[in-house]
């Protein structure tokens, strides 16, 4: 069995505005994703207008890194995902999120998804660099994915098939005993019968059903059963002079 | 065989900055989600700081609609995702955005997904008119997602599956729009109020909640809630002689 495959860097190529940088940071670290690294950021680095904007996600900044160019980036990355919605005149396989978060999890070498600048996003030559395309499946009519975003759907398509990302434990309150489903509904029957509710008495035996199946399909606990016939003796009380 | 589900609506509930409203009509219109809904927007309505914000999705605020309650929101939808991340003290299932999609495209009624306030999320009461929670699974040590990133997760989510929507297989009797539910629970309130059921007093608003939590896991039908409505009336009603 290999061991598990190293989460995916964050490359940011050519970025322009700190703040950006920093919601990148935050979209990671959301997902448990550490490893930012910069390259050619525009506005140099460290830069005053990313912290802010981090969101409490300083310590993906403090330990981001600055390379030169994409190549130096990804040097240590075995597979690299350029992350684009637009078609490039150069022939990769194109991938979805998913599709790219399961090979990166089935991998047990470092990937890297590489994200181009704001406005521009990557040149040619950037994804000439990747092994695949990424693209995030999107409104044909209005695509408008930011920076942050972009990180933030591939981070959280890979965190999906990470065992820590854990499904919240939820103490759901199980059903009742069918038997006690019989006794709310015995005593619904004495309270309607004694009002005449079942009316004419030749549809008794239909309404009966009915009335059962919707009381059957509730999935009523415990508590949900003693609060209905609280609720039912209640009703049937003459109401208070008010 | 059915039509497909239709789309689900966005319900922002109390949103304070016109810029995150914004955002979020941007993250739904990336993925084909037009239906805005505002509850309560702290700010009034139109927003001047919304339209910069929303890059172009310009179309998703021109329809945006305002209520003044939650349930008047989402009075014509059958099932009601309230987004958290926190556990709250309602007891509700709690699914993934992907175990969610997956119910709203194989339901062929109207879901809506519901967000809370940018800093504080819904409060108890909002969440208790849900039939479900929906939680992104996130970094325990940060979790940090601001209200346009949970919209765009969970369009993201949604759009997804649509061209995967299968049709139930059984013609189940969907449950019915969130209004007739809330028109059982006035019935219901008015007449036990009458009865003097709510005692003590100051027990009321949590046997209250207790009480919507109970009939809103029913998933009760147009014709199971006139029908429960009708067992309500003959409750109350004086026995007969017999």
């Amino acid at each position: 069995m290999s061991a598990a495959a190293p989460p995916p860097v964050i490359v940011l190529v050519r970025p322009q505005l700190g703040e950006n940088i920093g919601k990148a940071a935050r979209a990671m670290l959301n997902f448990a994703l550490t490893d930012l690294r910069l390259v050619a950021p525009r506005d140099g680095w460290p830069n005053p207008d990313a912290g802010p904007a981090a969101a409490g996600a300083d310590i993906v900044l403090a330990n981001a890194t600055v390379f030169d160019t994409l190549a130096d980036a990804v040097a240590d990355c075995t597979t690299i995902y350029a992350t684009t919605v637009r078609k490039r005149g150069v022939t990769k396989p194109v991938l979805t999120p998913e599709a790219a978060a399961r090979e990166v999890h089935a991998s047990d070498t470092r990937s890297a998804y590489i994200f181009g600048a704001e406005r521009s996003g990557l040149e040619t030559d950037d994804v000439a660099l990747a092994h695949n395309i990424v693209t995030v499946p999107i409104n044909p009519d209005f695509g408008s994915l930011n920076l942050a975003q972009a990180v933030i759907l591939l981070a959280y398509e890979w965190s999906k098939g990470r065992a820590l990302a854990q499904p919240p434990e939820v103490p759901l309150d199980p059903p009742a005993p069918h038997g006690e489903l019989e006794g709310l509904i015995d005593h619904l029957v004495r309270d309607l019968d004694a009002n005449g509710y079942f009316f004419p008495p030749d549809r008794r035996t239909m309404t009966l059903r009915t009335l059962r199946t919707t009381l059957t399909k509730t999935g009523w606990s415990h508590n949900d059963i003693r609060m209905m016939r609280g609720i039912i003796t209640a009703l049937g009380r003459k109401p208070r002079t008010r």
